[in-house]
């Protein structure tokens, strides 16, 4: 059975990881025979976010902690695992993925990978293991993929401008479709940077996580 | 378009509601055509729970503020919102159903509902639309409905001896499947009581909501 390591990176859309679309990325593992991993790092997460007002709040949490909420606690650090015990990894959106997973949400373009997230994808880069991003998280990939990486963070010209400057070739896809780049083994879908519902970007995540397990 | 009000208690599962059992809640919604609108108690959580330890933690945590986590923001105050507004509800489980919308936790069978969801959840059964309950949530079904309602909270003996305290009929039910009680209008499927992964669960998930939009 294939195992995929599901990268969180906390637990709610505006401070953490994008809870819909990691909860459907796991049932699509599931649902088309695969097992799944969660796993974050244990770290401080940059804020935390009211979800009702949308404020920021003086809360401190740990990332590890809320993703384990998401994962039914069942989730390990990212620091204690090995891109060999996998044969793919997925990272579901969310702001998390910009303000935990990476300081792109403060540093745009020449934002940095948190240390121990960027050894587990880096390896799993390297070994040619498929990877798969959701709405957001393309910026990782721009980041540590090699320039010229096909790459969809839905239809937005801005930042489709950014990854552009990071070096990857943005393309535009619908919630319910991919974007595929076959000499890298990454796949992409925008999941909430377009989707209106949990239904529409269900298709669009199946999809990725369809034909990651094609490949891996 | 039909209009179901999905009851949150929290953001996870053991302090707050089941994040899987909600997300495919809202998917199987918006799958079968219909629409949902988040609804939570404006109250303190009973506790906040470290799900990565499992430990009680000193954190104080609103209900309402949490569960807008898996609401993306888009919820209500159970308070503010009227039975008339809606053609059914649905409780997914958790920790929270127990804890936040009852105090079965503590007082067993001598449970009481937090007021303002014993009052919203009241009157839609007044009014005969349909109710559906996951996982641990029958028993605030057992509570508020007519003594010989048919329930289905999985296959735990201890579980259905206090459900019969409480005046229900539990019924052994598999997690891809549901217990329908036509007289009340009220729909039960045993989801993470039983299920082994969010494609199991999902599939007694649908059930529920396909049945519930038939009979609304």
């Amino acid at each position: 059975m294939k195992k995929i390591a599901v990268v969180l990176s906390g637990c709610g859309v505006y401070d953490g990881t994008e809870i819909h679309e990691a909860v459907l990325t796991l049932l699509a593992i599931d649902n088309n025979g695969a097992q799944y991993q969660c796993v974050a790092p244990n770290i401080r997460q940059r804020q935390v976010v009211n979800h009702l007002t949308q404020q920021v709040s003086d809360e401190v949490r740990n990332v590890l902690v809320e993703s384990a909420r998401i994962a039914r606690g069942k989730i390990k650090d990212i620091a204690t695992v090995k891109a060999e015990d996998f044969d793919a990894a997925i990272f579901p959106g969310g702001f998390g993925a910009v303000m935990n997973l990476s300081d792109f949400a403060e540093k745009d373009v020449n934002c940095e990978l948190e240390e121990n997230t960027l050894k587990f994808v880096k390896a799993l880069y390297a070994a040619k293991k498929p990877l798969g991003f959701a709405c957001i998280s393309p910026v990782l990939a721009a980041k540590i993929c090699d320039a010229g990486i096909k790459l969809t963070i839905g239809n937005d010209p801005e930042m489709a401008k950014k990854l552009q400057a990071m070096g990857a070739e943005p393309e535009d896809c619908s919630a319910e479709n991919i974007v595929v780049d076959s000499s890298h083994n990454v796949v992409s879908t925008p999941a909430y940077m377009l989707g209106k519902g949990p239904a529409e970007i269900y298709q669009g995540i199946d999809a990725m996580v369809r034909h990651i397990l094609l490949i891996a």
